[in-house]
């Protein structure tokens, strides 16, 4: 098992059902896993609000305050509302799961094809802003930002293909180091200004607002929406936690918006205070670490740990892309061998094509996080819309107690997130939200043609209005033995025919018409009891005469099945069976669309 | 059978038994089907005559006369030998045929790998050669030479997958309209001279010949040896002549060397009194053309017929190359699948083999004829040894009529050809005769190790040492069905084992086990009489228990076969079978190199 060996070198050991408990996590590393994503968002969310008011005029940066606390307004509405969503569905509240439950599957398939979208161009933005930053601090590998994504998202995805436990240590660390240097750079800059040692390029009260165009400032709004994305994993995993899960995934989501705010918002006003402009090769984060802390090793770090905590990020996208896939697959809307998660081989395919997906998607937007961002967002709230409708109608059927309470949050966020979305798609729409629109239908079309396939095979093979028999009836059916000549390997086959029935045939087609006579009277030797047919070939060809010689018998033979055997050779080593006739191989591909037909290798290993 | 039509397309309709016959050809287009290889090799003998002596200096190419007159003379020996070894072996004279019989196996693959070496050389020798033609009338053209010569191969070797009936006629006619242009230009020539139209630039009696060192004249003579390639042809190809063959073979190989013989002293003279030298970028003969004619069309028109005869020597490799492989695989020397005639198809492995190696070495030599023509003669005059030699044992030990003139014609042929093939393997060594000299022995080699393992097999196959039995002996044998659920597909392969064997059982791997109770209850119903074994998966992989439940049966039930009957789907479209799991696939590969394990197929065909 030779395959076996390279696979578990590849991906480890599988896991055992014991073992999978054991995978249940603390919330001390549920917070790094489960929210590097969301946290992760501020590396661009700030500088994207920047650069959206930016095409209007330098002074209309100081709007971004405005819109970063509209943001942080509506994360806030977004937490509530997921708060609830955990406890009606402590089973997982995937967007998918609330939307098919409560709206039906038409809805659950549209919040599918967003989320799945949604997941590669998490690993896209998040690794092409990883590196953003990395190349902020070193300018000489720009030009090859690219390369170096996909080198990263292929390192990525062989960490997954390993398996999450190894991937769940490693990855919770970088996560604090990140939090930790993030504050440090909050409070250091803060320490300056107020010491006096920066001086603060604008007022931070008092401010002045120009006027600018409404669309302007709701697609720079549009812009900073993408620091909500991720907010969903941690409901979506509810299960992952330990006990008493619905408390701690509550709590550690509370943890996250709270640390997402602080953040979010400190940034922006740093920004704002210094003075920081979005720059082509440099990121707003990297300026502002870089005004603070100088260019000191210190400098560095802080760039380092961003882009790994973006690279982690892209990390959890690994996590829901295949367990989405497998809620799909169960559902009948995507292949079946998606559905278990059997060997972690299963996986493995999930895992791969988002991979390959998003280093497309890098390779498309030349790396460059500013063109992805527009499609990211509206993926993100779509799926927030429907499973945000769907618990309102849940609440409004199940009426169960504060129901009044909790559908009012659900409506204001259903009502919220569905504002957001129309304007992101309208503000955005020409920079690539459109993209993201047109890929819908395809993806919802290939779910229901597939999901229809499976439902005709399923009807196709029920046996509901079948009464069963007695007994199961044996089918009668006729073993035609092609043979070149009689040896070991013939012998061995025409044993294992006579013993599948009674009614056993050899053929043998007639190439050289002087050879005939002595393989017909070794025939009579060894095997007379069997009929002997020799087929002519005008055109010397083996398998045509074969071919029609079984259609012939199965013809004259009327709805019997046809067994053809096969003696077939098992070369010592793979090499020499190039000098062997692939007859078997040629028959069997011969035969594969034909009914009623049963080919059967009897396999004679050489010693040779 | 989409495949069945591609290849009618491309490779035409199979030929019968009935119609190899009408593809015997009478004289009139056996010598210029046969002929093409030996006069085509007038384009480029007297050339590498000129460019060996000049390396010495211009007045040493005096000595181009005596050399091709020594050539000539060696021409007819090896034509006086080959028509003794037509009249004794009308089947075909081959030199493996030859050399094999009359001196062993051993020296039959020698001149096997010499011949086989041979054909690739022509291929890539008369293509680069043609090519060297047109782009001397076409400069524009140089320097794409490598890529127009693969181009031309492929296109001859398209010719030659369509079976040479066709092209058969197309290239019969260039060889005559090579033939009369080739005697238009020596004539011609002769006229200027004579007329004096134009006048000589060096006298062609009273010559003076400047002293030159002996290495320096054989490495000239070596050069010239060329000229003797293809001369075996017709000797190798009696059975392809109308009856009587043995005369029409003897007089066509006389007028073949007649029309070479004078091509190649009128070439060269001509070439000598008009003072032509070699030059790189046109070839000698497109030089004389242009001395003679000018730069008329006539002078287009020659050149291109020069190419195109060129190029028709080499597809006289097409036709000799792919028998060859047949005559070595028949005695199992080579895989056995080129030993039939069979379809076309068994035959195009060759073709495309020979086309493959012919590109590699226009592609290491960079298309220069120049590099290639000293690997060409040794392969040529190692053959011709052998063969000659072969002839004189045959003559010693039949002592037929009239066998002391025969034998001493082999013996001078014999003595002869030795000679030249020490000279050239001296003076040619460093040139690039080394490297067919080193793919001398591991073509012996693979030789000796296929025929090896043909001989093991054999033995291991034979059934000579047993005694028949009365009746052959059934097989006990037990029938493990793998089952996922019951539907109309499990109860078919159900169906078919309980009519192959007593001895069946039905294995389920669990990896849901809230599904258990219920497939167990709706086994009852549909398949009560049948043993149906429930196989814990604790790593939830289906395919591992199911190996281990069938080596379990396998070890209890001592000796027998184990035969695994398959439930599998085929899909009304390829694409829907991505669909379905390929557990039958898995299956089958994991059980190939267990012995004693029948995998078989039962295939429900979906209407979906």
């Amino acid at each position: 098992m030779f395959l076996a060996r390279i696979k578990r070198v590849l991906v480890g050991q599988p896991l055992s059902n014991e073992m999978i408990e054991e995978l249940k996590i603390p919330r001390w590393k549920a917070l790094p896993l489960m929210s590097s994503d969301a946290l992760s968002s501020t590396a661009y969310a700030t500088e994207e609000i920047l650069i959206a008011l930016m095409t209007f005029s330098l002074l209309a940066l100081s709007w971004s305050m405005p819109v970063a606390i509209a943001i942080v307004i509506l994360l806030a509405i977004v937490t509530i509302s997921f708060r609830q969503t955990i406890e009606v569905y402590p089973g997982g509240g995937s967007a998918y799961v609330v939307a098919k439950e409560n709206l039906g599957h038409g809805a659950g398939l549209l919040t599918g094809a967003a989320l799945l979208i949604d997941y590669v161009l998490t690993v896209a933005v998040s690794v092409a802003a990883g590196m953003a930053n990395i190349d902020s601090a070193l300018p000489a590998i720009q030009g090859h930002r690219e390369l170096i994504c996909a080198v990263v998202i292929i390192a990525i995805m062989m960490l997954n293909l390993r398996g999450n436990r190894e991937s769940g240590v490693m990855l919770a660390l970088p996560s604090y180091f990140f939090i930790g240097s993030f504050l440090l750079l909050l409070g250091a800059g803060s320490y300056n200004l107020l010491t006096g040692k920066t001086l603060p390029a604008a007022p931070l009260l008092h401010e002045t607002y120009p006027e600018i165009p409404l669309f302007l400032l709701l697609r720079s709004f549009s812009s900073g929406c993408a620091a909500l994305a991720g907010v969903e994993s941690i409901a979506d995993g509810v299960t992952r936690f330990k006990e008493p899960r619905i408390r701690n995934a509550k709590s550690t989501l509370f943890w996250m918006t709270a640390i997402l705010a602080v953040f979010f918002i400190g940034l922006t006003v740093l920004a704002h205070v210094l003075g920081i402009t979005p720059k082509p090769n440099e990121t707003v984060i990297s300026q502002l670490a870089r005004a603070v802390f100088g260019k000191t090793g210190l400098y560095y770090l802080f760039q380092g740990l961003t882009a790994l905590i973006l690279f982690t990020a892209a990390n959890t996208a690994y996590q829901g892309f295949p367990r989405l896939c497998s809620m799909l697959a169960r559902d009948r809307y995507l292949p079946r061998q998606l559905a278990s998660v059997g060997d972690r081989l299963v996986f493995s395919n999930g895992i791969v094509g988002l991979s390959l997906l998003a280093i497309f998607l890098i390779i498309f937007f030349e790396g460059d996080v500013h063109r992805l961002i527009p499609l990211y967002a509206i993926g993100v709230f779509l799926s927030f819309t429907l499973s945000q409708t769907g618990m309102v109608l849940h609440h409004w059927r199940e009426r169960g107690t504060r129901w009044i309470r909790s559908l009012s949050i659900h409506g204001a966020g259903a009502v919220t997130t569905l504002t957001v979305l129309l304007v992101i798609a309208s503000t955005k729409f020409t920079h690539g939200a459109w993209m993201v629109i047109a890929a819908m239908p395809p993806l919802f079309y290939l779910f229901t043609r597939i999901h229809h396939h499976y439902l005709a095979v399923g009807a196709e093979l029920s046996l509901e209005r079948e009464s069963p028999p007695n007994r199961l009836p044996k089918v009668k059916h006729t073993v035609i033995v092609p043979i070149s000549g009689i040896h070991r390997g013939v012998i061995e086959a025409l044993r294992y025919a006579v013993s599948i029935s009674d009614d056993v045939r050899a053929c043998y087609v007639e190439i050289d018409p002087s050879a005939t006579e002595r393989i017909q009277s070794e025939w009579m030797k060894w095997a007379h009891e069997i009929p002997f047919v020799i087929l002519k070939s005008p055109y010397r060809s083996v398998l045509r005469p074969m071919l029609e010689y079984i259609d012939d018998v199965a013809q004259s033979k009327n709805e019997e099945i046809i067994t053809i055997v096969i003696p077939e050779f098992v070369t010592s080593k793979w090499r020499y069976s190039l000098l062997h006739n692939q007859t078997a191989l040629l028959i069997r591909t011969a035969l594969l669309f034909k009914r009623n037909r049963v080919v059967t290798s009897v396999r004679y290993h050489l010693k040779s």
